[in-house]
């Protein structure tokens, strides 16, 4: 998969970056892991997804959107038990993307996508994106996981009854955006069913909405949550390319969006009662 | 709605509490806002749901289950153009929730479940429970909303296009759990349908998966987000009564549950390769 | 005793806060505890007593006064080997104090008093009002508990030489603001005399001005500190209704003050030597 | 006023201070503020009261107490006003206080004095000391002002009706404890009647037991709080030497108190019911 | 230049890095930055230095070596004004380092090096290093930059008497590790004598030892520090293999030094005095 | 050394700094440490140097400078090992340099000189330096040791292989600027050759450029890093007064600079593109 860089700030000059400002309305600040993913694949995985996501993305918007570097590492404590995950504390990953994003708001962009291609990532993302909307109230900020925004393709798609971590959803996908991030004769099946789960794991599994996560040395003796074994280029490609197709069109559209007025309601009743 | 009050922590004293701490190993931590909810309904309501659902659950499983009092305040900073509302940073509830459930740790408890009654909370939650995941490895911690545990009820009961906050869904529930909660007179249908948001509120609620979050002074004149005046007792009593049922059988599965043994991995390297 | 809640701004909806908002220039935001007060009354013993205080405040001068959802929980650590009680640290409560003032000023209101049930909680309330002071200079701000305003009654009242916690003084209020607080066939002396403390114990009342805190399981036996079997429904009545028509009259001069100008005296030296 | 300095933690070498730990169980801490204390009074005021009580009540126990170096900033925001008032937030001079018994304690101290010099400090001191008990339960911390150990003294010489800063009492305090904070020429009377006071002024000073603090510019033209003028040496004597008997017989006790025993109750319950 | 990646954490497997942890016990932590480097540089360039230079070292010494991901931003508030320049603070990016390596010590590294290729971080690593060194007294923790190490080269190559950023030391090296990060027909001298910097520019440089930091907008026009156009190929070759060169020797004899004893001194005093 | 104390804040009335301020444009802050100095000198020897060196600065430049009260504990975690150090934490040493310029900014001071008589305070000092020139873009601040800007003097005097800490170059200084701080008879050589280190000493020591910090008890037996018995009251006057000269004439130069406009380049690009 072919990805060229100008859309990357960290490729470019700051003249560059300059001249650039104006037909570049969007930023994507990408966020990936450094964590375990079975014994098929590599730790990177998360980062790289992102990392391609974000960049095909910009190459189809090109010029309208610029990429920050992607951060490597994220809220992967639930991996630790297996060797070189490396993980942030929510509360830090929380303070990076606000930083990030005020770095970006100071050199006038006002509309930013953050791409988290790890899904552990997520609450600390959400209460980033709440705390910055508090503080720059003309920004428009919005955030996706990237297996999210495609989940009927997924669910088309998965053959496990349990998945979620290096499964064959995932495990494709990293065979469309990096082939050097798996290792096909090694891919396992982990714990792919229910009986393969112990009590707590499979009580954490019987309820939608009831949350109940387990650390993933529990969960599975391989690090996976599925089946890697049944993953496949075609099934990456299809859900890559949707998923690109999606966040493209939201941009597009995010990008035509008229600004933001900023809406300094404190400190005043502003909203009349009806 | 009758609920009777022994399991409610507050109610209690200590010598009770000790006498009653073999019997009951699960403890539910309510959490509320205070936030504006339309013309119809007062400032209390996440509040209200959040502590009858537990008290009714707690009354199902009795002894089994002790109820911590409710916070009466969340993350509302979203709400906070409309008069009263108030609102705590997701890093202080976050942490009100990491002591909340450190006590009860020290005090014995193993099983704990984090209840919310208001969305806006959720993340805080998620980053909480993944601290205390961390911190404490041989607790079963578990949380949910009230509505996405019972999301089939509502998509058959649901009759706006756009809807989320005092909406028919919540207004109904409010009706049941405590009908002082509302004004049926004042009750007004808000944005209810995608024609009446503004372009960010219509692109917010385009593309499943991607997070565009508004503040709700842009999304909606009147605080509504669906249209409050189609709610009913009947759907709220549906509702209410299916929300507690699987709550009750998940921490019911809960109680049952061996303790999780402490699996203090650091500063090892306990997994093998395979 | 009857109180009725439409001061209370939990109860009320947003366009009444907002109708009602010239004519209530106070807010009262009350606090409690969840803590052991020993076996013969209830965990929330704080919290009612603050609650009921700041009804009844509010009704006197209604509708002056608007008032916060109680917090139900403080700083207990001194507690914690009780079964039940719950604790904050000081850092947090402060914290939760500084954000519900903060979203009251940005609803307009510029007097605020604080009202603890709770002794545990002073310091962190005198740092939060001492921040919020040099946050909102324009804001008045204001603070107390209840006994401490009535010392003079209390002392006229007490039985106990060694007391300030579930002794007379504290399970008579409890008999007036909510019997339902109070188990009489279970009330019990605690450490009521010097002789009944351990020589830290007595060291730490020997002293006036120096504080020397002792956790309260070193203290007493059963969590009392003075004599519950003295207490009364009279005394009660006594100290409750003289602490409302003080912390009231006090609130009805605040109503009356001038607006507090606004005196960013940062970053300049506004004072002329003399 | 003599003191000699070999107590002083800062003047002797490790080797002497690992010689006299075992016969020195106590170390005072001392803390001071740098802010104004009217035109005839030295910023350094309460930090020289300070270190002046806590060598002289060292030098009556010696050898059994050490003191540390006086932190010559405080808690000062309300002074700020005034050129040259330096302040630390509270929760800074919460962590400073917290960071020196924790240095304390790691040298094999389980005694200490926190003295302040300042009644601004008094929340910080508050809460550091609750956290350091919650932190080291084998620890005995305590501590105090200086005026307030000797309120009746202080009832019986002041001669304003209100007072509390740079008054007659804390002048006589500096005469005696360092007569080159005092130029008496300069000294004048603040705001010493009820009659000096704006109406927020008065109010704050009419409700025993509500705390309604005022910044002191607000309070008085000058930064005096009372009549400088009416200080006198005998009456500061008086007040010193009263503090440091008091302070010195506390100490004195509690250097023959038993060791407090580690009680570690978390995370179990370990007082049982009655 | 060639780098294989096989000691790259991210590019592993977790029973590859389970394998790999007897073999190869240091970890280095790379630290980059997304900053300005003048007309003719890209925002990467010391995030590429950081992680070339590590990669080459860790093949020197394969298998000895492990590499994670490099953090691609941090502390470069002083180049904000230049657009794309992303900026965390000092304390944010401690906290970054301190959880990186706090992971590396869970699975078992017990000697890690942090290396930065951009000097605003170190005051950031410094700190992190110094709580590490606290809070792990078993582990060997080292940090260095890179021309910091070759410093007796740089001052024979370089030909500026003012330089320091994007000069032609730093252009040099950035020719050597990835040519793709200059753009030689865009490359200009900056400020490179004393005469070309404002007053304050000219005292930040006039007295060795003496830190007086200036932003970069105030130092220079074009972002340079020194001149660009004087930058070789083979000075930047000879820069980066001095310092590959005396980083390996200093991580070989790191390798083979015995493991630090956890030296848990906290309580007791365990130093005699002689 | 004599000293007058008219420049020290604390020793004024705010009148007089009133009075002082157009005349003083430059205010230096020193900070000390209580740790360990050998069996020879007293822990609180680099608050003393940092005191009397800005003392002497003040006194060359008067009026021009005013100092605020020293700090007298600084970061000092590697000697706590050694009875009677005191540390704080570089967060916390950070926040307080902080708090201490910024009451300086708001009572109009925009030149600000930190001087830290302890190297361990050295990273904390650059972190609050980066923080407050980022919060106060109009602020002029710089910092330094007292030994680094005398290295050359320092290089010239140095009689020991290895040393830094309590050395001959240190007790010279020591006894020029407080004989009391000074015991000859006790002075000791401490490890004063690479022979004397252990291998982990040796291999610190060996390596310009690169850092690896060891803990004082690791690396000497007696504290000392060096030979104190060969210091001398000369060396320590040629080392004090040469500092105090280059000091005082950066100072100098600073009190001439013209005011720092502010530049508020967030949020705009205010940066072309040349």
């Amino acid at each position: 998969m072919h990805t060229d860089r100008t859309h990357r700030l960290a490729d470019l000059t700051w003249p560059e970056i300059a001249a650039l400002a104006d037909r570049a309305p969007i930023a994507i600040v990408p966020l990936g892991a450094c964590e375990q993913h079975g014994p098929g694949m590599a730790m990177r995985t998360d980062t790289t997804r992102a990392e391609v996501v974000a960049d095909v993305v910009a190459q189809r918007l090109s010029p309208q959107v610029v990429v920050t570097p992607v951060i490597p590492v994220g809220v992967s404590e639930h991996h630790m038990a297996f060797p070189g995950t490396l993980t942030l504390s929510a509360v830090t990953l929380q303070q990076v993307v606000h930083e990030l994003v005020d770095s970006l708001y100071r050199h006038g962009w006002r509309k930013v996508f953050v791409l988290t291609g790890h899904g552990g990532n997520n609450a600390a993302v959400e209460v980033a994106v709440s705390r910055l909307r508090a503080d720059f109230p003309d920004l428009h900020i919005a955030w996706s996981g990237i297996t999210a925004v495609v989940s009927d393709v997924v669910a088309d798609l998965a053959t496990s009854q349990v998945r979620g971590h290096s499964c064959e959803i995932e495990t494709s996908q990293a065979m469309f955006v990096d082939p050097s991030l798996v290792f096909p004769e090694r891919l396992e099946r982990g714990s792919a069913d229910l009986a393969d789960l112990d009590p707590a794991g499979q009580l954490s599994r019987a309820h939608p909405g009831i949350h109940f996560p387990q650390a993933y040395d529990v969960l599975s003796r391989t690090g996976n949550l599925g089946d890697a074994r049944q993953a496949s280029l075609e099934a990456g490609e299809r859900i890559i390319q949707t998923a690109v197709e999606r966040i493209a069109t939201f941009l597009g559209e995010l990008a035509n969006l008229p600004a933001r007025l900023p809406s300094p309601y404190p400190p005043s009743i502003h909203v009349e009662a009806s």
